[in-house]
Order: C-alpha cells, then structure tokens, then sequence
C-alpha cells in the first residue's frame, strides 16, 4: 500500500485515499502524522546542527534532551542509540559489565518473561520469547530463562489479575533466590507485552519484581520502548508500580514517531561503576549518530507537546469516552476485551481452523475500509495517535465492528 | 566541547571558535555541515510524509532509494534498519537463515579478519576483533574465527602489499576448504579496517576472498558501513575487487552525515530462498522506524550530489592536491603514510612509554589550534567531508603538523 501522505490520525494513499492509523505506525506516532510542532523544531535544527560527533563533544538538543528525560525518570544518565533493540543490547551489557567491576563477574545471566519481545538483534532476541522471531536463530543465541508471565489471559478461571500476578511473582522469588548468584538481570515490558498480543498485567507484579530484584542484587531493566510515553496512561508505565528500575529502555514515541532514535537510561550508582580511569572499566559501545541533534529536537518538541497541551489528562477522557462505545462488541466472537491507557485490545474466538483465516481477512476487510489494524495472532488492538478526536474513535469502532462482522 | 553549529568543513562552538571537522563526525559527514540540498530534502519530506510503518505500506522515498542502491551496489534487495550494528546483525541473521532454507543447517559460524570491526551488539561484536570492545563480554559472546588481516602493516618486510594479501587469501583457503561444512559466512570491511587504525589492503584480496567464497559455498559479506560511498575513491569499496559480495551492509555517510540509516542489501538468489508462503522461510526481522521516509529523503539527496556535482572526479584532484603536500611530514617520527581515496593515515613510531601520553596531548593540541583530529592508537588520520578545499587542506595539514612537533 503506497502511502503519499499523514495528516492527524489519517495516512493517504498515492490515489488519496485515506486510512485511519490505529496502530500508529507500529506504535511509533503520538501526536499524528504532519504535526505542525515537531515538524517545525526538526527544521529549525536543520538550520543549524544536524549532527556532530558525540564522544568529547556535546550539543545543546542532547544536554537539554538527557535532564529532561533524567527528571521525568529519576534515572540520571542516558546513553543513545538509534534502534529500540539497541537500546536493549546496552541495557544488556551494561549490567552484565557492571557485575564484573564491582567484582561479581558470576553474575552473567539475564532472565525475561514468557512471551516477551525486546528486540531482534542476537543479543535482544535472546532474552525475547516470540517463537517466530526467534525459533530459527536458536544456534546464535545466549541463553536466558523465562519467568511465568503475569499476563491475565493465562490466570486461572476466577483469579483476579492482582493474585495471578503475586502467583507469578512468587515463581519469580523461587528462582531468583536460588539462582541469583549467577543472575545479572530480568528484563521486563512493565504492565504491557505488547508483542505477545498486548498482554497486559497488574502493576503489584512490578512491584514485587523491584523487591525481590533489589532483595537478590540482580539488575531490574525496564524495556517502555513501546510502552512509554504516556501508552499506559503515566508517562512511564513504571509509575504506576511507583518504583525505579535500574535501567530503562526508550525508543519509538520518543521522537513522536518522526525519527529513530532510542536511549538507555541508569542510575548514578551504575555511571559510578564505569566512571574511572581505567578504560577497561568504562563502558565503550559506539554508534556513530549517537545523540543525533536532529532526532533530539524531535523528542524535544515531543516533550513540550506534553507538558504545554496537558496530554495524559486529555487523553484520559479520550478513553473514558472510547469506553462508553465498547457495547459495540457485546455480541461477536470475543473475549478479553482489556484497556490500559491508550491501548485497547480483545482476542478472537475462533476455531483454530477458522482462526488461520481470521488475520489476513480481518487485515483486508478493514483496510479496504479505511482503517490501518494490524492484528497479532487472534488479538485484534487500538493503539492510536494521541490526537484521534471523538468523531475519529467512532470510525475506527464502527469499521472494526464492521470487519468483524463481515468474517463469519 | 559545546557545538553549536556546523557549516561546511567546520564546527563552530558555543564561544563561536571553529574547528576543522577532519574526522567528518565519525566519518558520516560526506558534503559539509548545513549542507543546502540535503537539509532541503528533508523538509521537504516533513511536508508530506515523516514516517509510515513499512511492514504491508510503502513510500516513494524508500522504494526510489532501494531501486537507486540496487543500480549502484548491483544487488536487488533491502533491507533497513537505523544502526549500522543493526545492518551486521542482519546480514549474519540472513546468511544463517538462508542455509537453514537451502537443507545446509550445519553451516552456521562466521568468520572475520583480524582488528575487524563491525559493530557492537553481541552478533555484530561476535564477528569484531577489537580487544578493548570485546575482551569484557566474551561470555555473552557466539564463537567466530578470525583470519589473518591483509593489513599491509603487518607484512614482512620488503614484501609487497600485492604479495601479503596474496599470501593472506592463501591462508584464508586453508581454513575454508576445511572448515566450509560448518561456515555460514565471512565477513570484511572492504579495503579498510578503519577502526583498526585504517589498516589498508589490496584489492587483490578481496578478488580471492570472493572466489574461495564461491568454490567453497560461503557467503561474503561486504562491510562498507565506513567505507562506502566514495570514501576509498569508487562508489563502494568492492569496485575495486570488480566483485559483487552476497550482502553488502551501507549506513553513516548514506545520509551524507544527517540521519541514521542502515541497509542490508543482498542478491536475487538470496532473496529468493526466503520468499515463500511458510512464515518460517521468512526472514522476521522488525525495526519500527525500517525505511524511515525523513532518512531516506537525506539518502536521496545525497546520491543525487553524487550524481550532479561529479564527486568521485572531485575527490581524485583533492586527493592529487593533498598528496603533493605530504612533504611537510617527512622530518617527523611517523611511519606507514597511507592513502586510499579520501582516506588517509600514519603512525607515530615513539617509544611505548612516550606513546601512551601521545593520543590525549596529541588530541588536546590539535584541537585547541582547531582542528578535530581523532587518533585511534598510534595512527593518526585525516577522513575530512568531500566538500574540503585546498585552503582548508592547507590548514589540515599544517596544524597536523605543529600539533605533532609539539609533542616532544
């Protein structure tokens, strides 16, 4: 599909027609395609740096950029890169490379949760848990373990989701306690796996994990490359435990899905551990457009659209409204039907014969429509740019009832 | 060093002193900072399209880029990511895959030369032999052999740099004819290994690589991250073998220095073994931000420079030129002058104890005199943006020098 140009929620293609992005472009777009804000501050960076190198040199998009993002997190230092997965590959490293300078080089290993995705480079693949993404390249991977997952879908019948998650914590404490000494970090997709069909779980899970991370020194990492930036209703999902990993991953709607660019932030007691004169102890990892001032003054403008148009408070009732229209799909073959944020998803209810049909049809029927869904597997979700309007939350319902309702 | 902005060859900082940007920002800057085309091509592209998911959507921008890369490089498929690590990882994730899809799930290792460097997340530092890169994660690390490097600096003495690559490529047939039931793939940085210390080589080898490669079912992955893109005096680097590798990984200067991009290119037979209607065959791998429009706006510009200003024509008289004024470094304690298009290195040849406070004095001087000179070990190198003048040749050189006869 051909797309000429965006404008708000919509996409149009090259004959203009036009295409409501409820996926947001891979869940990359806040704040709709051709905004005028972060368009305008990416031309005037045109203007004056587009880019320099960052290593003994620094520019004002990367310093304001990095005390911003410190403040909104608490974590106090952010190193940069380009790609979500890279991002995860420092994480990675970092905590691995912090265990052998402060003299536990056993600890080496990284846990993840099932059904988990942090990327597709070797390192990030390893600790994913998607068999399609990584069944192939098992020969190539390091191996990592994989915790229960606290998604609610896989609790027992009339368990609620806040025991599920204590259940799924206390499997976590098991193994933590008796392999920490060789456990360098968990890393987790706080509240949403968006990649496991938006799987969503009770914040207490994260709340425990901090514990028991911090009770068993084992690094906690926390990927919000797809769920950060207002996706789960706070600005960071791990508010909503009210705890601070050791590492966070951020990428994707930092830049308000206008360019790559993705950081891996950590705390003052971490930077301390590489901070010396001995290159051995430093963290070396180069990219060469680290800290891109042009891809800094898009998540500048980003940050600015937050704080100057109330976004987490608008959105708020954006989604109270979404939810007053959800009597649409009381009647069709569904189940799970879950909100968080500005994430809505329900699954499928198919037959497995029936089910292998439903993607392509379901994909097609809805963008012949005019609307952009991407389901995975048997979940079908909404992701949509921050910007869609009441009006614009009636179409995409409308057309989502209608494509389910022409797969029969 | 606080940059405030760039315009041609040079930085100027918060303070308004300039620098002479002779390492072109970690060799991506091809035609100048602030460069008018380029920054052009990108607002022009914020006016229609700033990005779109590419996964069942295209673009002009990335199909126009694909087909222009394709002509010049002569393989037929892309593949994009932002980071050039990204780019490594995918073509090793491919070249693995491939023989999976072909029965040969036992050619699975990679090999790569000595003092190479590709990148730095787990797959792409698996193939990359620098110590201080790679030495602390060993353990994170897939095993990969490397070797020998045709680096002509390694040669004995009197022998030519024809004949030690020759007698590399020899070696490298050993290990091949031996070892090919298990090997997936070699991997090289064409010409130059740049963070080597721009260690240059003859062509020569690469011709042979490429023809043990083919005897012995091996695929050749051409590294041309660094060297692409005029950098060694042709388009890419394998011009100058007269040979086509499997995959070809391009990013830094495919932007002329503005945006991350990566692309991994590969050949017809290669694609084909890959599409096929079972997911498996497939190759999964997911970028949000793959064939960004914004960063494939800035490629675009960037070859149509190549194209209408006779670049490569250009770079040769500017080569011709700052060979006639390597006259002033004869009286200096330096050895192994080299030169491959707009590339050039030497070595300074101190006593070890004098050595190890050479780079940060020899860094330090250079810059306060204002020119950004970066060393990497003993080698010192000029890697300046093609749009540099005599004058500012002159000025390059002439601070290299005192820089040099300063430290005593």
């Amino acid at each position: 599909m051909p797309i000429a140009r965006g404008e708000g929620t919509w996409l149009y293609d090259v004959d203009g027609k036009r295409y409501l992005d409820a996926v947001s472009s891979w869940w990359v777009n806040l704040f709709g395609h051709n905004n005028p804000k972060i368009k305008d501050a990416i031309k005037q960076q045109l203007d004056t740096l587009e880019h320099v190198i960052l290593a003994g040199f620094t520019h004002e998009p990367v310093v304001e950029l990095s005390e911003r993002l410190s403040k909104l997190t608490g974590l106090g230092h952010c190193f940069y890169a380009s790609d979500g997965a890279s991002a995860t590959e420092i994480a990675l490293k970092m905590s691995f490379h912090y265990w052998r300078n402060v003299g536990k080089a056993g600890k080496t290993k990284f846990i993840s949760l099932q059904n988990s995705y942090h990327g597709e480079t070797l390192g990030a693949l390893s600790v994913t848990d998607v068999a399609i993404f990584k069944d192939t390249y098992a020969p190539l991977l390091i191996q990592s373990t994989q915790m229960p997952s606290p998604d609610w879908r896989l609790s027992e019948a009339g368990e609620s989701a806040e025991a599920y998650a204590l259940r799924c914590a206390a499997e976590l404490e098991v193994y933590i306690s008796e392999h920490h000494a060789e456990l360098a970090a968990l890393i987790v997709e706080p509240l949403i796996q968006c990649a496991a069909g938006m799987g969503m779980y009770h914040a207490i899970y994260l709340q425990r994990a901090r514990e028991i991370c911090t009770k068993y020194e084992v690094h906690l990492i926390a990927d919000e490359i797809a769920v950060g930036f207002g996706r789960t209703g706070t600005m960071f999902a791990m508010e909503q435990a009210e705890v601070l990993p050791d590492f966070m991953c951020l990428s994707k709607g930092i830049t308000g899905g206008y360019l790559p660019l993705s950081v891996t932030l950590t705390t003052d007691l971490i930077y301390q551990a590489f901070y010396d004169d001995s290159i051995a102890r430093g963290f070396l990892h180069s990219h060469s457009y680290t800290g891109n001032p042009l891809a800094c003054s898009a998540a500048l403008a980003t940050l600015d659209i937050f704080e100057q148009e109330q976004v987490l408070q608008s959105n708020r009732l954006k989604a109270q409204y979404l939810n007053t229209q959800l009597g649409k799909f009381v009647d069709l073959p569904i189940k799970h039907m879950r909100h968080r944020g500005m994430v809505w998803a329900f699954d499928t209810d198919y037959a497995p014969e029936k089910q292998v049909l439903f993607r392509q049809h379901f994909y097609t029927q809805a963008l012949q429509s005019g609307l952009l869904l991407r389901p995975i597997g048997n979940t079908v979700y909404w992701m949509p740019p921050y910007t869609i309007s009441e009006e614009e939350i009636d179409y995409m319902l409308t057309h989502t009832q209608a494509a389910l309702q022409n797969f029969v």
